[in-house]
């Protein structure tokens, strides 16, 4: 789908018929967790955007987004890593669809890891690797790289809402590292 | 969520809506491939609804079905297998979250393997080891147990619509079989 | 393959001879984390075998051991279950060969999250569900049935050694539990 | 591990070792699925190696090899791929250690859909994304690249020996393709 198509496609769904779908049905999502990988393919950093919330306070968060009418999944991953991470970031989006894990966020707290309180959202989360420069985006402040060490402190995972924090300690997993 | 809960939720979404959002968001499924395994977790048989199509032909299709609004995967998946296997089925739900893949059924044929000519459907695809006993329910007219071989077979392949048979054949591919 | 089988099998590799190879090849290992499961296939429960370790401290370990010559992972994984939580246990052997994780235990620590002082071992890790009673063999002094939260607990993985703690996290990880 | 160590490392397991071992344990072994991918992840096509057999037949073959001792999984991927494709294949070895499917050769056919005269292998098999320049090596005649469709050609599978076309099927299944 080109960027004009998106366009169109956006204005298909209105701000407030999006309202209405959101208390009616799931909404499909993608989630990534950028990382800077060795030649061997470990990973030597993970890479955190830093937003300030509504209420003031500095949140990290992986990339995220939902995915759009007659829109491929790698095509949704690919565009909301643009979006957050710039155009020369040079996403290797993974060959198969299979994600490492689906979060699933409720608006009712405790139903799951995750907690979404607009909507129920149901994520497939992919770990990516970038090669490129990578600039924060929009309202992004800063994008934070850590190591995994770094990465899996219970202080940074208190900095993420909704459960970004369990999502990104089950990428480490999945990477190996020591949790 | 409770059978009531659910009865309510449809009503909450009606056919009406459910036409409108269908043209608009990709649409949440679950799939499942029903087994049956022997003490060593090996696959000795693969079941396959057997359904009259609209015009007349008998089709095999997996068990297949959209996620409520506020209803976590699993309870889904619960739910369309003892829709469509009966409550005696006793499937053993996969503990985790992760699918073995994910098919996306587009209203335009040819941009994935598979196909769905009234919506965008993307759908998480668990195998599921039932233990019990399996009735055909509502419009099916049979369920059909074959082995794996068999199951493998192009001709079963090319009685399945809409790229169910690529799906059986990838759920074999994810069991180590020779397809 | 038979019990008489493996009985003939293990003695072609006499311990002598197995000290020899452990010092010039990866040795291939399964390892399981037993599991109770709700008709959802939640996991409630996550099961740890205690035992005495050399220096008398009681460790919590998971279902651990080799893959032996002509032996199939499943059958592997099916021997050491019934070897470690007794005959009765039922579990639910996975239909899908590909593990959760590979767990690559070094001689030299650091290099991965897993040591093993003894050899360098590579582990295809499994979780699997228990339907039956079992009862600890052989060596173990116990086996304690956590919750998910309770074996979550940074306490619990401090009694785990060689990284079998990590392994655990990396269970629940893919389990979608917070870890 | 240096190229010395490994150079080192295999001169500690002798010929007549590995014979001895071959006959008592499980060798694990690695397999990568070479393929060339566009920006957004999706295959373009699929690297075969073309080798003379011993009866003098062109077969066409993954890159396959041993795990050496106290050598990490990604650590082998990435020196067989050099081995068989050149030092400028540029491979991005995948930052996960799950594999896509894992193989189970034994020397008795039939067991397994996949075969080995010699030995009894377990081999973790990887999609690898190369990148970079690949020049077939040692005792390959070619290296041909195919794309997804011409690769799920029957014809194709039927040169390929010990279940190589199975675990290349089962590779387009994990990528999502039709198969």
């Amino acid at each position: 789908m080109s960027p004009a198509d998106v366009e169109r496609q956006e204005s298909w769904l209105s701000q407030e018929d999006l309202a209405t779908v959101r208390g009616r049905m799931p909404i499909l999502y993608v989630e990534a967790v950028p990382v800077r990988v060795a030649a061997d393919g470990s990973v030597t950093a993970v890479g955190l955007l830093l937003r300030a919330s509504d209420n003031g306070r500095i949140q990290r968060e992986l990339v995220s987004g939902r995915v759009l009418f007659h829109e491929r999944i790698r095509d949704a991953l690919l565009r909301h890593i643009e979006k957050d991470l710039g155009a020369m970031a040079l996403p290797q989006i993974p060959p198969s669809p299979v994600p490492f894990t689906v979060a699933e966020y409720f608006p009712t707290p405790g139903i799951t890891a995750f907690h979404d309180s607009r909507q129920h959202a149901v994520a497939l989360a992919f770990i990516v690797p970038v090669a490129g420069d990578c600039a924060p985006q929009q309202d992004a402040l800063d994008l934070a790289w850590l190591t995994p060490q770094q990465a899996a402190d219970p202080a940074i995972i208190a900095d993420m809402d909704g459960g970004h924090g369990v999502l990104l300690r089950h990428a480490l997993a999945h990477l190996g590292h020591a949790i």
